[in-house]
């Protein structure tokens, strides 16, 4: 944070750093790599895309005017960077020619899925007949580097900017959160980056161990390598076309608690690891998330115990009700799964009658904890505004009595609460309007969307959920949208992972001003 | 407001009150009975409804402890009396057992949707072979007399309660505003009333002008009358099955007229009286609510004269395309409708297509004044969320920077502001709620409602506007519902009625603590 905050926006310096971005993202790109010469598939498409990343990130780097990012390029430097990294992200599809995403817009909602960790797909055809395992890996990592990016973002980046009431992650995690846009913003991303990659590696080896073990006969060290990369950002891309259903329920189960892991705030791990585990299991926010998902989750093991929230319909594949394990471990995995905002499916939940999908729709806004790279509105927002309307009718009775929002001994600052209030209304407003927008598009080329279909593309995207409902559910996919809707949602996914109002700023004519 | 402010709530004297509300409902029951006695119908369904009234009215009055009424006891009072006014006001339909509101929960229904200025119905069918012109003539009394009460609430009593940011009306109308629940409460009331009777006979003189005129066939007496006494309050019953659609032209652009008179804040016209006709017109307010209206109106003008946002399907009346003045009067008319919440109907819009009836529904969250008995939330809080997300993108890139949300020139204190936000996070949450629990309710009972039509009756309800679409449509009404959902409707115009929170302070622990 340096001097001349109020003087202009110094925008050579945002593009240099995006510069040096661009320049590292050759390094995870050495992966599929990896895999297309392990394969023997053609390595093209991502040297391709190291060269073109390198280039234009040196070129770029050299803008940089000076050595430290200011409170408004800051902005600058997060709206663009999420924006040129997926376009550039689509290099390797669009080099390899695969598939749907052969198609230049296709190609970018892949990547924008992918580098947001929503999980929304537009691939005609999920197989490696169709696309190389190099490829598909690709866009594994893509996830991965998303949820590495936003951890970071979230932690250490928005609660600083003070924008949205992301200031209430500081609350939560002091002793990360001092001085946190000087350089030792590097030793925050360093922590938090060694428990990303440990929890990554720590997927890895249970998914493959429980292979090894025998008690996972399709989770081949590719298939576990892929996953934990989509577990640990909240991700939710699968190689296989019908997701987690196609693994055993020990595989089914370890899914669930890597992808609880994911949804929680990294900070709170990192007091773990320091010793102080109470600080995990006392967090107000941490008990906040767990209740909710075992509420939700009580709910549907209710509705698909008994068969109350299935459709039987003859059409259907029959689901399983009256077995307990089984209703026990989709209730628990869908739940997950949408609550933390990972999007993988363990089964179709098509197959679901319309009260059980609505709850799912309802979960869906939820969103995990605010440190993670979960998405949606984040369970801790839903908290302060619920106590908070709790105030306002005390306040009202009593007007003289003042009476901070406390979260947990800590009172929230007003300004907070105030953020709080914008980011979700303005959330619920643009989800809101496209669905209205998604749903006249769709009539307009002739797709026929309910307008519950219409709410969940709406809520999976801007949420970076990834699958909705019906034609979206999570055995489909996003290509039948028109192209104009595709870009539309490309657009919500970014400004939804950003949490919307630090994209909007950048378009304000009051941060350019001086 | 007394000294014993936080002693203890003396509901006593909350009960007295009401009771005094009682007693005076006997001189509004003499139009009903009036009617019946030059129809030569029954006088009995009015005669026992005012022996109730006065008999209750009067024993409710004696446990009155003090002259004066608490700011706690304020909340207890308005609760209360828009529950047990509604409540007695089913008498008449009960003893004259005529048609569908023979039926308790039915009854129910109606009254509280006239006494709340709803308008929603369920009237299986609306027609003098089948209820007697003095039931219908009660119909209309209640909305009227709803909105008279609902006028004073806004301007004079919940503004002094400070709650859900209605102090801001305050800021509007500083001249009336003074010690509003002292004894000068009259005053306000009585300004207020004259200027509400006022318009009403205005309205009344204008219908039954273009009548004796010649161009309103069918705008006799009666009629003129019953419109009149729904137009003012923003309720929209009408004595004709079909609405306003029943109506000539120069009618409807008479209605039209007078809705958006309606929906003005009553407030400003006291100070045109007063020969301050600039504090109208410069009003931000009263520009924003005519902006909002001419914008819809526009987009409706366009989407009904190209005939783009018809349902052109055989099975439709076919609407008239290509005429200027009949796509400009339906699309004034039911903008104006629904912007207010007024609720008529000129032509049924379920002939439009799903576009132009998405754009109705969104219109339906706007709402009309806040000094008005408009009921929704209301285009002044809209104005000012606006406004603070606009004042967060700002203060987040100029963090230092003091910046008030201001309403033309005052400054509106940040108390209103997150009393705003808080009314609209709450108005929106029970919304999508309501709207799920009529959905599940409806696959319960095999009503089949689509998404929309669930969304339309939740939002006509708790928005206090009417009729939604499809099953709910205008020309439609709300009976096939169930009587878990026709109850659970009842609770939402209640409290939407009352801004919601005026309600849930009632059901805190902390209200009835000292
Ligand atoms: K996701
Ligand atoms: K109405």
């Amino acid at each position: 944070m340096n001097a001349n905050i109020d003087a202009y926006v110094d925008y050579r310096t945002s593009v240099g750093f995006l510069g040096s971005v661009l320049k590292y993202m050759a390094i995870p790109l050495t992966l599929p790599l990896g895999v297309a010469l392990y394969y023997g598939e053609s390595p093209l498409p991502f040297v391709v895309a190291m060269v073109v990343m390198v280039t234009a990130g040196v070129g770029l780097e050299r803008l940089r005017t000076t050595p430290d990012l200011g409170h408004r390029e800051a902005f600058l430097l997060v709206s663009m960077t999420w924006f040129v990294v997926p376009l550039l992200g689509t290099i390797p599809y669009l080099v390899a020619g695969q598939g749907t995403v052969a198609h230049p817009v296709n190609a970018l909602f892949e990547s924008m899925s992918g580098f947001t960790t929503t999980g929304s797909t537009v691939l005609g055809e999920i197989s490696f007949d169709r696309h190389t395992r190099s490829i598909l890996m690709w866009r594994q990592v893509t996830q991965w580097l998303g949820g590495m990016g936003i951890i970071v973002l979230m932690v250490a980046i928005l609660p600083e900017l003070s924008v949205g009431g992301a200031q209430v992650i500081d609350e939560e995690a002091p002793g990360l959160s001092i001085e946190k846009l000087t350089p030792r913003i590097r030793d925050t991303a360093s922590a938090l980056w060694r428990i990303y990659i440990g929890f990554t590696v720590a997927a890895m080896v249970v998914y493959y161990g429980l292979h090894l073990a025998g008690v996972a006969p399709n989770m081949d060290l590719y298939n576990a390598v892929a996953h934990a990369l989509t577990t640990m950002p909240t991700g939710g891309f699968s190689p296989e076309a019908r997701s987690a259903e196609a693994f055993s329920p020990a595989i089914q189960w370890a899914i669930t608690l890597f992808m609880v892991v994911a949804g929680t705030n990294f900070a709170l791990f990192w007091y773990v690891l320091m010793g102080e585990p109470r600080r995990l299991t006392g967090n107000a926010e941490f008990r906040a998330y767990l209740a909710a998902m075992l509420a939700v989750t009580g709910v549907f093991v209710v509705l698909l115990f008994t068969g109350l929230g299935l459709d039987v319909s003859p059409s259907n594949v029959a689901p399983i009700p009256g077995h307990l394990e089984h209703a026990l471990r989709q209730a628990a995995f869908q739940t997950a799964a949408v609550v933390t905002t990972t999007g993988y499916a363990s089964m179709d939940f098509n197959t679901w009658d319309q009260s059980a999908q609505l709850i799912l729709l309802f979960a869906m806004f939820l969103g995990g904890s605010a440190g993670s790279a979960a998405g949606s509105v984040k369970i801790i927002r839903w908290y302060l505004v619920q106590k908070t309307i709790r105030r306002e009718l005390f306040t009202s009775v009593h007007p003289d009595a003042v009476r901070p929002v406390r979260l947990a001994d800590e009172v929230i600052d007003e300004r907070t609460v105030r953020g709080l209030f914008v980011f979700t209304m303005t959330f619920v407003t643009i989800f809101a309007l496209s669905t209205v927008v998604l749903y006249l598009d769709s009539l307009r080329v002739g797709l026929e969307l309910s307008a519950i279909e219409a709410v969940s593309a709406s809520i999976a995207t801007l949420g970076n959920i990834g699958p909705g409902v019906g034609v979206v559910g999570p055995m489909n996919n996003f290509l039948p949208f028109s192209p104009f809707s595709k870009l539309y949602m490309v657009v919500l996914m970014w400004i939804g992972r950003l949490e919307i109002l630090s994209v909007l700023i950048v378009f304000t004519p009051s941060y350019w001003r001086a």
